[in-house]
């Protein structure tokens, strides 16, 4: 197909992981995570986030989160996400059957979790009558393409931490939001209190694979083992997810995929942002951008390239870039949407 | 390492299939499915059991099993599986706290479910106090490196369906009973009456990915695409497990590889069965062999290869053989254990 | 303790209940609903709400909706409720942890549901990344002390039929919206659509038990008996809870209970909303009164009754008052709150 | 209907209870159990086992073992439990469905665990491919009206106790266990080194309720408040539950019944043991009788008395009896056996 502008899942695996998998492919090796790639790559994560970094790789998003929570409440405790949350709106309800747990989605301004937002659901009581709030989880970059300053998360894990809940940052884009700020994954989570990341890679060049990393190695230390076993994450052949991480975060290759992503995005906001009939709802941050534009111009434009309505309501698009879109996709995308947006 | 004889699962993937993962790698492709691998992976399956069969890929067999029974069981109803099953004893009770349904373990002689083992289980009664049976699942080829004759299957399947059960079989080594009956996976499944089959990858030359295939689609319609996503077994980028499927269906490379590693347990029993304190105690039908070994011989084989010991009790240890084995590697593990026996 | 206004569960159990439970005590019964009691109790229930009527008793509420909305929903299908519903606010997750489903709780205006706050959530898409909506569920009388006007639930149920929802109604206090409507339980229910109904029992004088009422009794014949054993609700000696509502629903005690009940809190109501200091804040159709007072005061006011405040951040205080509320109470409590108010 | 022979279950509520009952129905009470009358019974039940148990009541035994047990397993934890227990034949899976855990059916000569029956489930390996056995439960007396010596109980605890496991007592019937031992509950649960115990009340003379006691308080100061809820087991009007224990423990009233019904088994033992045609297949220390009948014989004495075949195979048949049996009903009884034996 030409070039997707629907989600970054819709990418190619980049050259240097495809290389790295097929590396791995030399031999036989013990199964279940006890080979060298996901010893070497393990320490890798380490060596990003520091020594005291428990990391499990895990098949997808959705297991890499839900395994990650289910290690963070009881059955009747729950979790404070946005309601914008991909778990709350994209997994199925995973979580809660997982866990018999509860999401419990809290309405934000624009996707990003604040301490008032947050702050009236403390106010349940402590008895057993109510599921007690557990877990803050927000997501970085956002659903929304945005993302968290420092200050801000740090502001949220400090007003968490001291109300006695644990803070889980779905890092699905985690290396677009370190992009975006000039930064590490470790300074905009580990070093801010962040508990426990879900660091992506199948959206950053990876063909498959997610990894947990617990800032408290306590916490998955008797837990994680088995929830990534009973929550059916447990690769035997595991080397081929953990050398894939291993290149990841070898050569600062995380921050090529990503900022090459995000540049990708800027350069269709400054394509397109002028345009007639295109108006740029939210924050262009990350790697993705949101639009309104009449319902007949989206039908034109995506009969040229494939992209998705985000909310048919208005309606509105959201376009993302990947570390494969290239600058003369992203000029022929944004004459694409040029002609649909003039030709109504 | 040196070659493992510890599991299937410690093998590389197949040079084909990881062609056929290269090759999958050209530009984008829409998630979850919707792309032309995986459109051309099912028909591969369709042309194997027919038209009317309904595919979901899985990342891995405890995911294929548990989403895959998952369709079949109404919380109060229950699975019967041999105590043996890898459902029962290897996958961590994953299905009881996806489906809140209970595995019933049903002792058996050898591994191998018969009606008469069955049998007592289906006069629960049939109100409330009691969950109901509803599955009958079994291992093709078995935990036991032995495999069911047609006829076995056929006579279990139609007792099954009489008493308004369906049948499942967990094929992790479909494959390899199909090469040790000379025949196809489709006779000794679908044709037999099985109603679902987990068809394996993994464990016969894939990097990862399992394939679970409904003969009356109408099982899975419904509940199948929401139990692979809240099971977790979703894969974004799914054409990297289906090219292998397609890879695998094609030029009859499942029975290459599966016949191959049968071949080469054949050649390891061959090499050890006369050798002096080693008993055999199982029969070999597809790649695993089972022995009893003085402890001290044990370990001395140990520091020279890998494998487990499969009951400490006894001691007994087992052995795999798969499609990446060559004959000299077994020529250097007979001898191995040889000198091991020999030693004491 | 002197007179409770903190809940009608505070409530004894009234005195023609008490008696049908002496006079169920004898001989013996068999178990698990299999008695003349259960049977007497289920045909009063079709007496009233039609021949068509599957009835099941359970133990407390939580128990009747929960294994009520069981029977509706699979495990990726979820709960429309007002975000006030007991379901949510009040049943620690029960649901999501019998079901694995989720409940989404939508934002109301005053606990009420409506068409439109309904609809957004009718957009997620059909396909398996969104817990599908199949139920929607209300309270009658609603949390608040108000009722659905026959119309107003009318119209949600014909809504929800259209979009292939269910409705339930939790109507813990059903009872008290009939007596306030002046009509009978099946014509707010039944007669309006409702699918399946919590009749409730505990809050109008019974010991305790819920009664789920099935209006079509296909929805229940398989999975609720298994549903109300598993969700550990199937009592063995159920006599004496069916033998309670036998009583209930003969010589119209469920209205007269009620409507007792409504009538005490239509004169504390009285005495109450001229005075200083006094804000009511929601209508008042049912037993319950929600108003605003000073802190200090409620504090006096608490020194004398037993009281809750529900909302500590305006505040704002809950009465409620019950079948055996006297006139007497009523007055010397809207004196205690006089004096509360009036002492700052 | 004529006294039945079915279960102790079938029988009325003792009157000493039915008075407590109606004396608790005085006035208002809090809910949930923070009422005078369940202090009063926590008291008594402290009295009997020490000031250091902690005391929560359920509506019925399921619930009460389920919520008990699952304060003692994590999700990938398990029960190991008689396959003859309660918890595994008659309880529907409410275990597996409330907590996600698995019951491990461990085969017995007579339905009494032993530590040699035990043993070989605590070699699975401590990887997350098994479930880690946590708990051993027990049933006193047995589901086969036997009892456990102390001296057998107090091995398995302090085996269970030595490989980290826990205890639990399904004592349903743990008044006519210490009848039969001339002993008090404390003396064969507590003081043997059991952990929990559910104490059941329903079969011995309560209308409904059981009481689950942690000797180690601390197991359930945390979980069993939400555990009791989320497994709908938390009555608002607990006082009507409370009462009853009160009553029951108070005067020796649960040794009465209890040893009355131990009592009028053993009538009927001495009444049936020597006709022809009636062979007792189990020691009878309890409350329970099994025979073997001719099938015919069975047919005819159950159109004069109600009771069950308890295995169709052979036939076997279980006959209970309760506080409430009188000795002319067994003499009644045995007549009608004798003529049913002697018609064929």
């Amino acid at each position: 197909m030409t070039r997707s502008f629907a989600s970054d899942n819709n990418a190619p695996v980049a050259p240097e992981i495809m290389a790295a998998i097929a590396a791995a492919n030399e031999g036989d090796a013990v199964g279940y995570g006890h080979d060298a790639w996901t010893e070497r790559a393990i320490a890798k994560f380490r060596e990003h986030f520091g020594e005291d970094t428990a990391v499990y790789f895990t098949f997808n998003g959705t297991g890499a989160n839900v395994t990650a929570l289910s290690c963070l409440v009881k059955p009747w405790e729950a979790v404070l996400a946005p309601a914008t949350a991909h778990l709350q709106t994209d997994e199925c309800g995973a979580f809660e059957r997982f866990t018999g747990s509860k999401v419990i989605p809290v309405a934000t301004r624009d996707g990003k979790l604040r301490i008032a937002d947050v702050e009236p659901y403390l106010h349940g009581g402590h008895d057993e009558h109510f599921p007690q709030p557990r877990v803050v989880t927000i997501s970085q970059s956002t659903e929304y393409g945005d993302v968290y300053h420092p200050d801000e998360l740090r502001a949220l894990c400090d007003f968490a931490h001291e109300r006695g809940l644990y803070v889980h940052v779905d890092g699905a884009r985690i290396s677009n939001a370190a992009a975006a700020l000039g930064t590490t994954p470790r300074a905009i989570t580990k070093d801010l209190g962040v508990d426990v990341l879900t660091f992506g890679g199948t959206k950053n060049g990876l063909m498959l694979g997610e990894a947990v990393c617990f800032f408290n190695p306590e916490l998955a230390r008797v837990p994680m083992p088995f929830a990534r076993k009973q929550g059916m994450q447990l690769a035997s052949k595991m080397r081929f997810i953990a050398a894939q991480f291993e290149a990841l975060l070898t050569g600062a290759r995380w921050l090529k995929y990503a900022s090459h992503a995000n540049a990708m995005a800027q350069r269709l906001l400054a394509g397109v942002k002028e345009l007639p009939g295109i108006t740029i709802t939210r924050p262009v941050r990350a790697n993705a951008i949101f639009a309104k534009m009449e319902r007949g111009a989206i039908e034109r434009a995506q009969r040229r390239f494939f992209f998705y309505i985000f909310d048919e309501s208005l309606p509105e698009v959201r376009w993302m870039t990947h570390w494969a879109t290239t600058e003369r996709e992203i000029d022929a995308f944004v004459e694409a949407i040029w002609e649909a947006s003039s030709a109504s």
